[in-house]
């Protein structure tokens, strides 16, 4: 299939918020709950960035799904030969019915410009420009849901330099401003520090524009057990308020491949958490829909269940009813 | 003609600002009226960056000639070739007797390094590099009377991001503080937001230097008709109590060649504007003294007048006596 | 000799500091005499990077020696490369018993990214990953007892820009941070402005972090004679409560190869600086031992006695016993 523009065909309703919740242009509440994607590059160097991946994300009950976009794969390919990709994943998106989240998938400190490895390397300068470019080609788009500014911020202890949430906060609402005059109407998503667990500093000082959701990555290791009342303090509080999507939840057994922390747990993790979400009205993707980024859903590329495979799409497809 | 040595050839008299005028050394007022012309390095390409086209210049009644350089030129060129450039045009200048406005010719947001196209791209280090290499090259040059530190500031409305005016002002002053500890003696010229129109924040926070001027850009559709009072309140109060020059003026009828928003008017701006000036004190350039670069002052390289460049050599040649 | 990891050998005791002392971990005070190396690059190139260097810095008497990293010549090699150098040097130094200070050997204005000459341009970022590199790399190395954080900091009075003592500061607590969750245990140096001799700023607001030591550079021509109490003002009060190393010391005779501002004096000098330190338990290490960098304590690479080498050798020598 040829290069596909995702300005011509709109099938899906626009998705705004409104109080703590999303919303379809007819007024009907949505919960997101979908699957996050491996870096678009990635799948289509293994020729798997095709109609079926999207129509496989849809059968097994999601309506939405997360593109994580690495600093590094969008230089490489170039803006323009990257959107491509993103126009193509869009097409099929629309074309099965799933919203999308264009996600800027850097991990650091975005203050300082240092980050976990080299794979996600930026600058506010490169990041910003990512922004004006996905607002201005996705402007008419209603099936690009949501933009997710940053993956995870950390400063890892201080490995990564220092950066405070007024400066986080000055940094996502320049991104958001550039978004929304640049014409972009998907929702910006905003994540906080430790690696976009912690919502805490929501409280006192939330981010200052309107029509925008928060993001939190629970992943099972964070907190101990019992873990409702930690989420509730940490990140699930801010439900009260605004929308809120996990755009990265998922658990491997310790026996699996790719094991590792802080995503080591069992299926009392999916319990807790989908239920915690279904109460709440939070929505989620699950990390990750590639069988080689763990915690894997999928095997192989017949979508062999994994273990957090087998409860997910369970979770998903009793959702979807 | 080899490398001329703009160090060399003194022959106009220094420049400096008093109270709210333009000062020659030997203590009288001067207003400039002047042209500006396309990039040096775009009338070097072309075969016109040659002593014919100043001594054009001078033949209309101008006093000084602005030189846009703009980042992408600066660069390709590299600094040691521009500069060669620049000092061809500083010594033909002197020859006939023309000051230079040394005009950094970049549009957009220097605060967060994002611009309104390609060509506009530097970043505050290769700004900041700039004057540095400009004010220990012209040190003892008095041609060069200006240096116009950044041609138009903007965000496009937070399409380019963010920046307040007390950020703009600190990096005005930093490159002010570059510039005359560097031996720099040209006068800095400190434009404001809305691409070097608006002047407002200079009544409550002024720039925090002396010997220095202001720029505006008023071209003919900033403003609807009647313009006076509303350029009064933009940048013309300015002038009560500093230098101000209007380093962009121009208009092009509707149905010539480059008209464009937010240049398209009549003769009817032309006398408004240098009207207005007279009576003010205000000196001015108008944009362009090229017959590519909209507005046009000339049509062609036999110097054919356009309706801008009728109005405004008329205008020139009668103050100029 | 091979690649030598410079984290196996350990032979020194772990240095600290403690009030205003440093100390080893046997808990007795040592008070740092040395010499300042060229760059490891310049000495490697010139097949003087090697054992013998080590041995006659020792045989002088040194208990320290000083590395000045050149970001221009980190850049040229490459991280892996110079890496390697630097721990062939850290392993003499362990075998012959000298300490180590890592000194990041820029000059200039961080803040602005403006420095005096292009040998010493780095970034910010550059400046943070390699605090980071050695961090990680150095971390159990106990002879590398110190980081100077950043050589000679100065705007050359605004020729680079502008940066503020709060500025400055919290750049240097930025890279205290960025060292210690990187698990550095070596002290780090903060220098003030004018060229790392102004510690003035320390007596109000000192850099908010244990375990560090102050860095003066007082060149002979920084202040006139007689220097004592002009020194305690300027760098030497901040003794009292930190421990004060002067990282870079030293005089040449008018008549001598590479006499320059402001390191022209002569014995007086010599004797002025160490009975200064040796009152105040302040340490020292001496430029240049290298017969090309000037202040030059070598004549040539028989290590023939300048006239400070004299001086120098012999003070070392005395203090040593
Ligand atoms: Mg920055
Ligand atoms: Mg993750
Ligand atoms: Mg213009
Ligand atoms: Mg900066
Ligand atoms: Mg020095």
């Amino acid at each position: 299939m040829g290069t596909v523009n995702a300005q011509t065909t709109n099938r899906l309703s626009q998705v705004s918020v409104k109080g703590n919740k999303f919303m379809t242009a007819n007024g009907e509440v949505i919960i997101f709950r979908g699957l996050d994607a491996s870096d678009p590059d990635k799948l289509s160097k293994d020729g798997h960035w095709n109609k079926e991946y999207f129509e496989t994300a849809k059968s097994w009950g999601a309506n939405i799904i997360r593109f994580p976009v690495h600093p590094v794969s969008w230089r490489n390919h170039g803006k323009d030969e990257y959107i491509k990709l993103l126009d193509k994943g869009v097409q099929w998106a629309t074309e099965v019915g799933l919203y999308v989240i264009i996600d800027w998938h850097s991990i650091g400190n975005l203050h300082s410009e240092m980050y976990q490895n080299p794979m996600y390397e930026t600058t506010t300068k490169e990041t910003f420009e990512f922004w004006r470019t996905m607002a201005q080609h996705f402007k008419d788009n209603t099936t690009v849901a949501c933009f997710e500014l940053f993956n995870e911020p950390t400063v890892q202890g201080g490995q990564l330099g220092v950066c405070n949430w007024q400066e986080w906060k000055q940094l996502n609402e320049e991104m958001i401003t550039i978004i929304r005059a640049n014409g972009g109407k998907a929702i910006p998503l905003v994540a906080g520090f430790n690696w976009a667990y912690d919502l805490t500093p929501v409280a006192k000082e939330p981010i200052d524009a309107r029509n925008i959701a928060y993001v939190s990555h629970p992943y099972p290791m964070k907190r101990d057990k019992p873990w409702a009342a930690k989420w509730t303090a940490d990140w699930g509080f801010v439900a009260k308020n605004y929308p809120v999507i996990l755009t990265e939840i998922g658990f491997a057994g310790a026996e699996e491949r790719g094991a590792h922390v802080p995503v080591i747990s069992d299926e009392s993790y999916g319990e807790a958490i989908t239920n915690y979400c279904n109460e709440a009205g939070i929505s989620y993707t699950v990390w990750c829909f590639d069988p080689q980024w763990a915690p894997t859903l999928i095997k192989d590329w017949n979508f062999t269940l994994t273990r957090q495979g087998k409860y997910f799409k369970d979770a998903l497809q009793k959702a979807g009813k």
